[in-house]
């Protein structure tokens, strides 16, 4: 229950960073890309091997520093349901090495899709009296502008099944104030109010390190709002991109933490899987460069938060 | 561009609505379940060949009356990736059948990322030079949340490939008031400010029906709403969800139709794919029940729209 799992993970390796996997062919170094065209076929085939193989390597490489990955769905739909198997792939292996996996794929919909939704990716399908995991994620990203019915079917499973859901309330891109930022009659923004519903759509589900089931996705590009939801949403876990490359700095992003140094998780994608490029190094280097610039995120952000407690 | 060739199906047949494939394997009629158990297994593999099959039988029998199929991508992901192969071939199926396919995902994402589930279902990427399409749907659902930059990649490829968007305004569920119906500080609601949005996305690829690229997803649940946004969005052309089985009638849906009778299509799932339960007939007659369904059901809401011009 809750995000005890996940902050667990976070307290062992000493690390609140998560790598995130949104693999664009163009990341991946040519060596992999031309074997497994070689091998399966210069297509959605071929492509969907070359990124799970770079996927792998990269977990390997960093499984023992970071607590969690972060797969985007869309770049793994982008190459149809090849790519959408190798998303599977990503995920069973990253869990086999021991990580927590965040399935970025901000779902919504009414009650009864949610169900089918909460099957795939935090619980399972009984087939013939047998049951079977369709993604088998620990937590799922999720847009609340249903409301509640499209939210509870999650709720559910993730306290039966020990999983969370980031429910996207501030989001890190430069138009999200557009609807997000706007005021309301009765005095806050609609992220605001997005935000009073995590804290209660969590409310019976807070576990040991006083963090619900039910996180938020809070933008790093956002300092300010950062700092303004930690302190309005003290059982809500955030999930922070934005991180790096979109332009959040470590300084701001310290923000999204508690006084224990808990409470959220940054997410880096690009820069972790394209630290090769940014190198110029080897290309056949790239699970090292990724393992480099995953140390040099932790030591980045953690430099501005308090110690975590072992 | 825009919706000009869903609107000409739709004067075709006569018939503005759109047959919902949410197959649930408890939907899918015993014979053809025994069946795919036995050929491929009874797991996931198993049951996607099942759904598949199922969707198939119902396509014959209704492609020459029904201009567009929406498959719920929920109910596919939820048997995992062998669910969203058969996805994959439903879509393929249908638009081989001379049917619109409307995938209904929900999409929702940074710039970036939904220039990657733009690729994914309106789409294409380009792989060794070769280009394929993940998904190739006509049209895709996506949710507004994070703002134009969220958008702007999908309406682009719409205007490029002659595909559409629905993007969710006031949605059919319970619930959906909770943020949706809440009123802003300068006077309107969230659906309406929503919808404004819409209009704005779709102003620059309005075609020969006055219907732009960009449409919006509105309840058959809230007839009120139906009638203000029918009023207030012209050029927005309406997908609404929750005829039958969640409680819209034919009347209330009327109100999301200009006078000439166009302006929106209607979708049912449910009371289609389960007509054969519902009537108590064979289950073997189930393409049969989806097909008397489908005329029932155009019969029903045609008699409160002015006639279609030919």
């Amino acid at each position: 229950m809750s995000f005890d799992r996940l902050i667990a993970k976070i307290i062992e390796t000493g690390n609140p960073t998560v790598a995130g996997l949104d693999p664009k062919l163009d990341y991946v170094p040519e060596f992999i890309r031309k074997k497994a065209f070689e091998e399966k076929g210069a297509d959605l085939k071929g492509t969907a091997h070359a990124i799970w193989k770079f996927n792998q390597a990269i977990i390997d490489e960093i499984c023992d520093l970071v607590p969690a990955v972060k797969p985007q769905s869309a770049y793994y739909e982008m190459y149809g349901w090849y790519g959408v198997k190798a998303l599977y792939k990503t995920i069973e292996y990253a869990k086999s090495k021991g990580m927590f996996v965040i399935v970025d794929g901000k779902r919504n919909d009414i009650g009864a899709t949610m169900e089918a939704y909460t099957n795939a990716y935090l619980g399972n399908v009984e087939i013939n009296g047998n049951t079977f995991e369709g993604f088998g994620a620990d937590a799922l990203t999720v847009n609340g502008y249903l409301g509640t019915d499209g939210i509870s079917p999650l709720t559910d499973a993730c306290k039966k099944n020990d999983k969370g859901i980031f429910v996207l309330v501030k989001t890190s891109n430069k138009s999200s104030g557009e609807l997000q930022d706007k005021l309301l009659a009765d005095g806050g923004t609609i992220y605001n109010t997005m935000g009073d519903m995590c804290e209660k759509w969590g409310s019976d589900s807070i576990g040991k390190y006083g963090y619900s089931t039910v996180g938020a996705v809070v933008g790093a590009t956002y300092p300010e709002q950062l700092a303004e939801m930690r302190a309005k949403l003290p059982h809500t876990f955030f999930l922070v991109p934005g991180y790096g490359a979109q332009g959040g700095g470590a300084e701001g992003v310290a923000k999204a933490f508690d006084s224990n140094g808990l409470g959220a998780i940054v997410n880096s994608s690009r820069a972790i899987m394209c630290a090769y490029q940014k190198e110029g190094c080897d290309e056949k280097d790239f699970a090292k460069a990724a393992r480099r610039e995953v140390i040099r995120m932790k030591e980045d952000i953690t430099a501005y938060l308090p110690a975590l407690k072992k």
